[in-house]
């Protein structure tokens, strides 16, 4: 036999992942690491920012998935593409929920929980079943910073969305303005960000509706990044004196997200709708599993 | 039914395509340069540097394959990533040909000939299954010019494969190095090559063994380029002033080729042996062709 398992290609605002069905834990195990960043190799693999394995909560072993087994029947075993564990993705959850309702039989007229390793967390179908509304917690503020690329700085705002997010406005987001072509990591405070920070530069295109470009630590600057996305919408609510539970409009350059900050009464919590897109599924071929090539890259 | 046509995606030295089986023409006609662009976008669709159609020259209208009929069965139709159609891949050909043996019963004892936009080539399959030769026809040597990047200068060697290269050695192949990132095409000489050029900065690794990175007119830096191997092996077998037949290991950032240039008995040609690798095979879903998202980028 020439196949060996399958997989889904799925993207949420060009934020892009290969899924892999593995439903009683049966077809992956642990799930190799060397595997996953072999998948995601974007010219010797199938090529994604990430992999979603799609297990059981029954199924796996993982505390995390032990954890959410009494509220949630699937969880999303999120890997980078460098074969790493990661917490939680904004735009790979969306694209999970539309495999569950597309491919596991999920029903989409009520919000999914979806075990995660930062816990339980809701995806709601919109009724068209193209876009899903991601329940992504309570963002913390925590002040002013700056950040700066080259001789240009700006004010940022420091904004927690269980990740750290330096907001700036900036005149233009155009690559050969004053924000640059972002080769490199913008410069930030690191007494602010021991950790490093996601940066996301910012330009208002109307009422209730910003642009952006984000550089991710670690990974460069990319399409969209889905908790990027609600710290800008958060800063940008904050600048404008904006009432909680009004909707903006959030471009980043893979699509188009639309965020909400709910008040108190709702949680104080931010809600992401944006799209999920299945774009194949298939098999990988035994001759690229056991290829004698990988091994004798220069 | 969700699932529309099927594909195959395939590398050699991590230069990457899509294959689509189309062996009777029915499957996509005149082959959408809109779709041959969204399949090749890396976030948004597959992911590849372009698709290689596999149709019999039977079954297609295109003057390449009317006139490839009588010496081939098979017909490379090969598009760029941007949608267009392109002559010739020598990377591609090895991963056409694998196919053609893998999944179309092709014999891979003998010879293999495949119509494409630049005539009939032939790709000879190695016993082991893995690696392909390509006869990559006759280069044309045209003189000694000059590249630069930046304040950095260097004497090239203007080699035709069909298509235009400059090959200028340099003391090291680090991006940190003298020839740097690559960001930006390498400048050059516009009256010798008025159309642009493809680049390729070597380092001697040994005896008859180089290493290689190159820049492709139209493309920027990528993993491999087969054209350029050879362009390569050609100007340091002639500044060795190696004998006919001798052949060399040229290394590329996406793995090892195999280039020799035989003698005039032999037609005077190079021929390329490298892998080719299959990675996947799948079918493409109905609700990314008909993506809502697609239009309303910003």
């Amino acid at each position: 036999m020439d196949a060996t398992f399958p997989f889904v290609k799925g993207h949420g605002t060009e934020n892009d992942f290969v899924l892999l069905p593995d439903p009683d834990g049966s077809v992956h195990g642990d799930l190799d690491p060397a595997l996953v960043a072999r998948l995601c190799d974007r010219r010797a693999g199938l090529g994604a920012d990430g992999v979603l394995r799609v297990i059981r909560t029954e199924a796996y072993d993982d505390p995390h998935a032990v954890a959410a087994r009494g509220s949630a029947t699937w969880f999303m075993d999120y890997r980078n593409a460098d074969g790493s564990t990661s917490e939680m993705c904004g735009n790979g959850i969306r694209v999970f929920a539309r495999y569950l309702v597309d491919h596991e039989g999920v029903d989409p007229s009520r919000p999914i929980p979806v075990g995660t390793r930062t816990g339980v967390l809701t995806v709601t179908p919109d009724p068209s079943g193209e876009t899903f509304t991601v329940d992504m917690g309570e963002p913390r503020v925590l002040g002013e910073t700056k950040v700066s690329v080259g001789p240009a700085a700006w004010p940022a705002t420091h904004v927690s969305m269980g990740n750290p997010h330096a907001v700036a406005f900036v005149d233009s987001l155009d690559p050969a303005g004053e924000v640059g072509p972002l080769h490199d990591p913008p410069a930030h405070d690191p007494a602010v960000y021991p950790e490093g920070v996601n940066v996301e530069f910012v330009v208002r295109r109307g009422r209730q509706h910003v642009a952006m470009r984000v550089h991710e630590r670690g990974s460069g600057e990319t399409r969209s990044c889905g908790t990027g996305a609600c710290a800008v919408m958060v800063a940008t609510a904050l600048a404008d004196g904006a009432e909680r539970n009004t909707p903006y409009r959030v471009d980043v350059p893979g699509g188009t997200l639309h965020v909400t900050w709910t008040d108190a009464e709702s949680g104080g919590r931010v809600l992401m709708t944006g799209p999920a897109v299945l774009v194949a599924r298939g098999t990988v071929l035994r001759n690229w599993l056991v290829d004698p090539t990988t091994d004798v890259r220069t």
